[in-house]
């Protein structure tokens, strides 16, 4: 397979006013925390918290489009939030292959998300693809 | 807790056109898998498949606008897509309390996406959710 264990990848990702405004039309979703900086406040975040699931689009365009190949498609993911995300904040993905099996043509990678405004991890994962023949 | 062990949520999604665009907006992901009927044909499918985090962004809405309460927050979520959806595919989610925990203002689902069009179930998994003070 194209790929190797250990391998590492990376891409950084702006949350833009687009991406929020792009995620809220797809989902639906104006839960007050993510809408509403009052409501938000109140909660003790500093401005609205952005969609979680904003990184889960991200994984979409990391095994959609960073990969060498384009022939995947996932299978499973996964994700862990850890610290909030903001307006404007910028996130490197660093993704690293962590097993591949052959003979199901499955690749693995395990997945993290820093904010580069401090370095701090936001949110970790793990997304499993299978290499289409 | 407002919330009982083994409560059973369902709510109706459709994946039309205008969910189809915005995430592709939101995510920039336009690998041919999602994009062009003619690479997804000579992959197996008879369509464009739909990007499976589509399915992530309705786990948002449900957590962020079907619940009894609104000060609810992810912590964490996993999905394991089973089937391809398609353009114009409406899915049932069924989403049941699977844990409570009171000590750190947790709680777990589990749920599953089902097609209408023939039942079946295309995607499931988890989501954990903090209840915020």
């Amino acid at each position: 397979m194209i790929f190797t264990e250990g391998q590492v990848y990376t891409h950084t990702f702006h949350v833009t006013q687009e991406v929020y405004d792009s995620f809220q039309v797809c989902s639906q979703d104006r839960n007050p925390l993510h809408t509403n900086e009052a409501f938000a406040r109140a909660k003790g975040f500093p401005d609205r918290v952005m969609y979680g699931n904003i990184l889960n689009a991200f994984v979409s365009f990391f095994i959609g489009e960073c990969l060498e190949i384009k022939n995947v498609m996932i299978q499973s993911q996964s994700i862990n939030f850890k610290k909030p995300v903001f307006m404007n904040d910028t996130l490197d993905l660093t993704a690293k292959v962590d097993g591949i099996y052959d003979s199901v043509n499955t690749v693995e990678f395990k997945f993290a998300f820093a904010n580069i405004k401090n370095g701090v991890m936001v949110a970790n994962g793990k997304v499993s693809i299978s290499v289409m023949p």
